[in-house]
């Protein structure tokens, strides 16, 4: 991903289009799915759910790699693409970088996946027998 | 992605890890990113926001390809990820086939995307020198 797409990620935050409430735009979908994709991987899942159910909110990735049966630049390279996609962010102290969670993303995602209040989805008819038009 | 897959799929609706909240073990985190993977592109967010949106609850496929400059066997290979990932759901009648959402699944990721109330994620300090340990 580029400097000038993670720019656009980072712009977009206080936008929360509703996946559910009405259609997405071409540009909407596209910066969506760089995040969806993003968590769209089962090592990348598991190094999120590690450094966000941390105490104290960041983890060394010392403290990652060896939960993986990887290479630390293959868990690096998960690392980078779930920063790139604004999901978590890093920082260098010393020999090494700790990650911690960015809650405002995990936070939007929840929200276009959340149902408005009050509006339950409408169930189709059961029977389909001739309904179709 | 096989029939056993996907009734592996449905089997853990009730189960819902909390992604913010302890580590995925592999299975979680493998099963977690089938859905995700499906969420991971434009194409197929922007046909769920149209199935999910649309009054009346349901999408004749007629009505979803005109909006994609892309042939009616992608529109429906990019659904049937969609209905695999346990996204939406289908039935023909007559010519045309329906999709419609399946709200559990979205609900599922909403709330493992979702933080515990009442337990805002700690922050780390925000200086940094000399903290690394």
């Amino acid at each position: 991903m580029s400097k000038q797409e993670l720019e656009v990620l980072g712009q977009t935050d206080a936008c929360c289009p509703g996946l559910l409430t009405a259609p997405l735009d071409e540009d909407q979908a596209a910066e969506l799915a760089t995040v969806f994709k993003a968590l769209g991987d089962p090592v990348r899942l598991r190094l999120l759910s590690m450094i966000a159910s941390r105490a104290g909110g960041e983890v060394c990735v010392c403290d990652l790699t060896p939960a993986f049966d990887l290479s630390q630049p293959t868990i690096s390279h998960h690392l980078k693409l779930l920063k790139q996609a604004g999901l978590i962010d890093s920082e260098r102290r010393g020999t090494w970088v700790y990650y911690r969670l960015l809650p405002q993303m995990t936070d939007r995602l929840a929200g276009i996946l959340t149902r408005p209040a009050g509006e339950p989805l409408p169930q189709p008819a059961q029977t389909s027998a001739g309904a179709a038009s």
